[in-house]
């Protein structure tokens, strides 16, 4: 089986995504999972940039790493400089990674009006920067920058840059899509012209950016005519509409296109290693990402949920165990009692044949009243753990009163008073919020947690109110959702009343009587989410 | 120049999505925002299956569109029933939509062994239906469910049954990846078997879904290889990982490929169509999202922006505006000024430079601190108003307050009283509501329609809630949408604060004064162009 290499740049150009940043910390934990993974190349960055750099560079020079190997990153020399005399090339061939990618042009626009150097001075500069490298023991790679734009415009000349950088020892010419403009038909076959200019003088690879939203398509495209390296990111981070997702590359390559690039098991790992790269740079998880998103095995319709469970295959392009995803079955009208069973198996709870037909029941009168799960399985699991009789409640309620005023001067305060029993005991408790859920929120914690102090660490982390069947403003209905976390697990609840307030306060409610039931399976995570766990 | 075709179907797949519900009205403000950038056929869901359903046909058949034409959605004959016998497909013939969407299987394995009928009766199932569309004066579509599936497994039959289809009178045979699982390759080489086995006896259309992330280089590759409807929702909308992406097909047909699919003044509405979908369905719009994403010309990188200050094409694979997004920070198209020109001559206004410069900054600012005023053209409105001198105060507020209160028996209340002035004159209110904005409403209005009794007739119609940049449940900016009615004309509003009651009360506020300001032209609709326009 014909073998393909991952090439990541989570740590390089990964980082020229919005609002991404990453202490040293964190990146030596990316590195890890990325090489847990079965990720071939890890790009460090610039080894010279800054202190932190050189800090991260140590730290990583130390790590002990199973299948990748790190990369330096550069470009090729300054013009009319000799390479040993440029000093941010030379740190290159001084780093501790034994692989050194260079970037550098490829297109008689950029060589000529962007950096201004003539056409044979670039291809000197990339021949003597490769050289260098090679000198001095590294294995070199070329990155041909605007790669497809420049063949385009002259394909003669980007054939000439790419092979002056193999000539020169280079061991993987890249070919880069710099601005993601380029369609799939024009990758693959100027992919193609590169494995015949080349002949086997060096590996090609394929970089894309995904501003055409071609980005996987056109790493697949230049696999198949030829290139045998993908460089881009996990979870498509980066600039713009971001780098090529490998997390969708990686099982098209094995599952699909029959190449061999990490094992099974690493394969397997590919769902919670994305949503664990997502945790450590701060990004919310998209749930419809394809192959390890939450909703990308989940199915609603009604035909399809019943074709799934008859056969899976008859709407699911693959197992999703194979990425290490599982199966949802979104609870709606639709659902039946085999659904409903299967979601209390995925919580651990036992239901007999009458708790599922109430469980059933319940779900549908809680549908039409405007009750919405496929976004609160936490709420839909407190349903069925009621109907189980494995719900434990936290507290009684005896009253609560939220106040907002805007005062003459114009500030705005809200405060709410809560009156609640726990264990017995009556708590009074008032509290300030910068809104009316936040004040309530604060005050139910002061009186739950003197006698659950876990529960203090839960974090409201979205919130969101849709108005239903809106009958001319007045009368209708809202259903409130909220997300929560612990650090350790994600889950939704939900609310349904005609008063935004007390509908945010059934699923303040949910969200903290969730996180209080006892769990037969500490690691298994919400109904509805195999796929909200993020370890 | 040769024609695409675009199906969107977002009003019947892509309510597939987890969390996907429209209401009617919100369905009918679909439809025109897709006929306004020039979609040629809007699908509208099933036409015989539930009051809403019939409720929405009604309301559709009303409307009167520029470019698209509605399409009923439903499935081949039953089995072993005639299909002038079936009530379903009987009823799609009797719908308003000139165009009769027909799913149907083209599998071996589905038509065996999910729904379990001799390849045969498929056959005749497919023949039948679009023979009775046709009879009955429709124009039909045959959607080929699993037809890649089907080709991989058994190529003859696959084409046979697109053949039946075509044979019987079908406009346009659509070829679906159903389960999202096929790469480019494959869809090139099917779509090219079936235009040679159709050979001009239908049109080939294609529509795939996202599993792969190969969405959108599918449906390019299959137009490539003959197919002229793209089938898909703008955005993504759908089950699983999402339909093809039409925002991203689009702009690569039209500006790559050299299509015509729509003006060059409806590929400029792009981007802010893009964003007023996404508010109708209540979707955090993605930023990293190609050709429409506020992150999809942003640079970060210093090479990268200087090289886009000296030559956007170094880093830009299009001109921005061409799909009507804006380069580096600016997240909205209403940035520029000669925008702001147009858009405060729509509201009948004049503008001087000086004011349009303050209103340029003032836009800015606001959006910095989390407006967003596409779906809210009211409010965007009273902004110009204000710099071109021509706004009038409604009244003063002097203070107002919210209570809110669940008492010991269970009951929920709440209460609001408003301290204002109107023409000089203080007003002291209190009124009863089922939810704070509710009360606050009723107990201003009425304070202020003592002077101005017509106020009294505006309804608010829908009203939306997101909170924005989480910063763990605290601190978080929540943004408010709030539509309102009067009969003749529907307007949004908007307010923005760290309290949903004061941002709330910006955008009931809105609504009102908008709704008082004096009219140069009482038909003309609010600002915010044909995109977000609701009237």
């Amino acid at each position: 089986m014909e073998h393909v290499k991952l090439y990541d740049t989570t740590l390089r150009d990964g980082m020229g995504g919005r609002g991404m940043s990453l202490s040293v910390g964190e990146k030596v934990n990316v590195a890890r999972a990325l090489d847990a993974l079965g990720v071939h190349f890890i790009e460090a960055g610039f080894p010279d940039s800054n202190p932190k750099e050189a800090e991260l560079f140590e730290r990583l020079a130390e790590l002990e790493l199973e299948n990748a190997c790190f990369v330096a990153f550069g470009m090729t020399r300054r013009r009319g400089v000799a390479a040993e005399a440029d000093a941010a090339l030379v740190a290159l061939t001084e780093s501790f990674a034994p692989v050194v990618c260079l970037v550098g042009k490829s297109s008689p626009f950029h060589v000529e009006k962007v950096i201004r150097v003539s056409r044979e001075e670039n291809l000197a500069m990339i021949a003597d920067s490769i050289a260098l490298c090679r000198e001095r023991g590294k294995r070199p790679v070329f990155d041909a920058e605007h790669f497809f734009d420049g063949y385009r415009e002259d394909p003669g000349y980007a054939l000439e840059c790419v092979r002056a950088a193999a000539a020169a020892g280079a061991e993987n010419v890249t070919l880069c899509d710099t601005n993601g403009g380029t369609l799939p038909h024009a990758v693959a076959a100027a992919t193609a012209a590169v494995g015949a200019a080349l002949d086997g003088a060096a590996e090609v690879g394929i970089h894309t950016h995904n501003d055409s939203e071609c980005a996987v398509a056109n790493s697949l495209a230049a696999v198949e005519a030829g290139a045998r390296l993908v460089q881009g990111c996990v979870n498509g981070y980066g600039e713009r509409c971001g780098n090529a997702n490998l997390a969708s590359i990686l099982p098209a390559l094995q599952l699909k296109m029959g190449f061999e690039v990490v094992s099974a098991e690493q394969l397997a790992s590919l769902a919670p290693t994305a949503h664990y790269l997502d945790e450590l740079c701060n990004v919310a998880s998209d749930g419809d990402r394809p192959y390890v998103g939450r909703n990308a095995f989940a199915h609603k319709a009604g035909m399809h949920a019943a074709g799934v469970a008859a056969d899976p295959s008859s709407f699911e392009h693959l197992d999703p165990a194979l990425v290490g995803n599982d199966r949802d079955i979104l609870p709606s009208e639709l659902a039946g009692r085999a659904t409903i069973r299967t979601q209390a198996e995925q919580a651990g709870l036992e239901l007999d044949d009458e708790a599922t037909a109430r469980a059933v029941e319940r779900l549908k009168q809680r549908e039409h009243a405007g009750y919405h799960y496929e976004a609160a399985p936490a709420s839909f699991e407190l349903l069925l753990r009621r109907e189980a009789g494995r719900y434990e409640s936290l507290f009684k309620l005896e009253s609560y009163r939220v106040v907002t005023e805007r005062r003459a001067g114009g500030e705005v305060e809200t405060e709410a008073t809560i009156k609640v029993e726990v264990d017995g005991v009556r708590y009074l408790r008032v509290a300030e919020g910068n809104g009316p859920v936040n004040a309530l929120d604060k005050a139910l914690r002061l009186a739950i947690t003197e006698r659950h102090p876990h529960l203090a660490d839960i974090e409201l982390t979205n919130y969101k109110v849709r108005i239903l069947d809106q009958d001319h403003g007045t009368g209708a209905v809202t259903r409130v959702i909220l997300d929560s976390a612990d650090g350790e697990r994600e889950w939704g609840t939900t609310g349904v009343s005609e008063n935004i307030i007390e509908a945010s306060w059934q699923a303040l409610v949910d969200s903290l009587e969730y996180a209080f039931q006892p769990r037969a399976d500490a690691a298994q995570p919400a109904v509805g989410g195999a796929t909200t766990s993020m370890s």
